[in-house]
């Protein structure tokens, strides 16, 4: 799964960016998950008085709707970017409108200004209305998302060969030998490939006597994922040590 | 995670029923979720012209709107309830509008029609409209969830001391030697506790060289999910045994 983020002002044309960018990604066979982050005070998807409303005013905690052509799960709290990575398991992640983690970066702008505002060493990609009257800064491509999307999503293919073991600078740890930042930096330029990251090997997954390479990223979805699952048995009693045996389905059981 | 459904036919008074026993079992510390299932074929909870509602169009699978005090996740599909529960991990989550399933259930009615017409044996209590006029119904308590809401509550603790090991009937099982909705129903009455569920040990857990006791619906939830992370390796080719070891924390790391 391959997580890149579209930040840039507003009125920069970042949604139109990222609409652009997920045509192109579909058109190409790519199944594409997406993440718009709101910074708008009063946002509440919900309508006062619904009955899933009703059930959150009562003290629900989490309150999933599940209609007959959508299921919304509504959690009423800002979950972390790698909180909300757990539920996708697409070929793309696309993010709006985050700026502050090691993801690598398309930025929008609407002016010279705003570039040099946003600007950094994860950016790969400048687009949004700049893109009209400029192709290039500073090295860094400016493509139209609307009459060169094709092109843009080529750089995006070409850049996201790895995907990144972190979302976030990984703390006390520089076991590989640089920061986080560094390594993101290396991989988006094509120094490095991600499997340098050394962070925590706390999950070792053996198939058929073969030790899979598992990213950080996946580590701890797996950690987190077994962990709460296990938290209800009343048998299991916190950091332990444990191991799991995934079986071949050896009968006609269905379900 | 005990799962229970307050179900019965439109005006029968579901919303207020689970509004009642959401705010009680919170009174009583324990941490809630709920569901519910809408039969409305327009319903969709995003406005048209949000940016989020721009992402589904131009084809994301998956959308998130991260906002300040909630996330939402958008998924343009109607899950299972099998599928929902992985989201959870609270004490009690309660589904608003389900009959056809395994689940302990609460029957909301308006009068006596409307109860012959819903009553199973799954139906451990009726609520709703009725309960303004009768206290007992073919020896099933019928209690009101405004004035009486203690009550109901005790006795959804007392009757959901096991959770159900499935939510439908596992196909072509019988490996306890009763079909599933038969256990659900002996559990239900104080005469089984789920252990005796055998369905499908395909997922083993050792904790310091003790196998612990995970019922069928958590081995599910632990499969699926490495299943669905591992899908993405480019070093995992399907179908195989495979072993995960869970290491402490060795080290200061954190994140």
């Amino acid at each position: 799964m391959k997580v890149f983020s579209v930040f840039g002002v507003s009125q920069s044309g970042k949604t139109t960016t990222v609409e652009g960018i997920i045509r192109e990604l579909m058109r190409r066979g790519y199944r594409v998950g997406s993440i718009k982050n709101i910074h708008f005070q009063g946002f509440a998807i919900d309508t006062p008085g619904t009955n899933t409303w009703r059930h959150r005013q009562a003290g629900a905690e989490m309150v999933v709707a599940r209609g007959l052509r959508e299921t919304d799960v509504l959690i009423p709290r800002q979950l972390s970017i790698e909180e909300i990575l757990t539920f996708f398991d697409q070929d793309y992640v696309v993010i709006e409108g985050i700026s502050d983690t090691l993801i690598p970066k398309i930025l929008c702008a609407g002016d010279e200004a705003e570039v040099e505002e946003g600007l950094n060493d994860l950016v790969f990609a400048i687009s949004g209305r700049i893109s009209n009257r400029l192709s290039n800064y500073n090295d860094i491509p400016v493509i139209n998302a609307l009459s060169d999307v094709e092109r843009l999503v080529d750089l995006i293919e070409d850049k996201m060969t790895s995907c990144l073991p972190f979302i976030h600078e990984v703390k006390q740890c520089h076991a590989c030998g640089v920061s986080c930042r560094d390594l993101a930096s290396r991989i988006l330029r094509g120094k490095a490939t991600g499997t340098e990251c050394l962070a925590k090997n706390e999950v070792v997954i053996d198939v058929g006597g073969q030790e899979l390479s598992v990213d950080y990223l996946r580590q701890m979805h797996i950690k987190n994922t077994l962990i709460k699952v296990l938290a209800n048995l009343d048998s299991y009693d916190g950091d332990k040590e444990f191991f799991i045996e995934i079986r071949k389905r050896n009968n006609g059981m269905e379900v």
